[in-house]
């Protein structure tokens, strides 16, 4: 059993897939508090349904970044958090958290990293034209969308796709993804090599 | 059917995949001539072998690279190919190239464009601990590894992968696909849209 923090900015649907994995038994973790950088995010909402005390980032704190963090730190280190997940937290994380978590923060992109990094990663990759795009779970880094990576899976772009539909499909791999690499490290599986390649071990049988 | 030209460098194994692909009749081509820019690359035997044609960059030319395209338009034109196709040819194809032959030479590329570009893209790919790569069929432009994205293919890094064994993988992939995407362009089926993103018509039934 692992204890989480979740770092959210939005609707929270990434947080509602990690929600809905522990309720049915996928995961074995507790989100112990849930972040918000923005007071109104809908993800705050999905927290309180699911009994997740929550904090939001104040006018005040959201524009001193370095305040912000040491106020999230605060937060996360009093209720023992052991994994930070970033759920659209479209912030920076920078390094008082990463020190405080060091390789303990992980991140979802929308994109096969290192291709198509940034806010836009699904739009970016649908106007480039590629044919396969993906999502990718990563350790936070200093550099944004950087750090090892820890799972990717990769979607085909279809010919009728739109941007919407792409979206669509897309969200739905990182809500089934996102979960299962929080399973594997609550399960003592995932590891970093010194080359900083990501080492996934087999389940125990 | 189309009439191809083929560049390469090297072992040709791509070649050797064409030819076998309009041999077993799934690629309605014919190979009109093979250049490639080494005279002892063994792309050239395969060829011999197969009974097309070959053109050989001399030692002079191959150093003078405005001489060495003029050289390669001249004998490509002579024998009237419609598409040209890069296969393990480790030469920049320059605007005289280009110009001759507008959106009509393809190239294949071991990694998920636009990541991983250069001549290294699965050892790249390996070492940043990429957990997908895969193989891209692009039309080739002015600018190495860029270019209208025709087809991709993705391809998952194994935990037990060696770099020999993902190239392995890699090269199989390449030998499946590039024939598949020449034999669109055969059909008539591929096109440019303005955005530069790259349409495939269904198949007529």
């Amino acid at each position: 059993m692992i204890k989480l923090g979740v770092l959210l900015s939005g609707s929270g649907s990434n947080l509602q897939a990690i929600i809905d994995a522990i309720v049915e038994g996928r995961l074995n973790a507790s989100i112990e508090l849930v972040v918000s950088s923005r007071p109104d995010a809908f993800g705050l909402e999905r927290a309180q349904k699911a009994g997740i005390p929550t904090v939001a980032l104040t006018r005040e704190t959201y524009i001193d970044p370095l305040a912000a963090d040491a106020l999230i730190c605060e937060e996360l280190q009093k209720v023992n958090v052991d994994y930070l997940v970033m759920a659209g937290y479209m912030r920076m994380v920078r390094s008082p958290l990463l020190q405080a978590f060091p390789n303990r923060i992980i991140n979802i992109h929308p994109a096969l990293l290192p291709a198509f990094p940034g806010a836009h990663g699904i739009a970016d990759a649908f106007a480039a034209g590629v044919k396969v795009t993906g999502v990718t779970v990563h350790f936070a880094s200093e550099i944004y969308d950087t750090g090892p990576i820890i799972a990717q899976r990769a979607i085909e772009v279809r010919e009728d796709d739109t941007l919407e539909s792409l979206e669509q499909r897309i969200h739905s791999v990182e809500h089934q993804l996102y979960p299962e690499v929080l399973q594997l490290i609550a399960q003592g599986r995932v590891s970093i090599r010194e080359d900083g390649v990501v080492r996934i071990e087999e389940e125990a049988t």
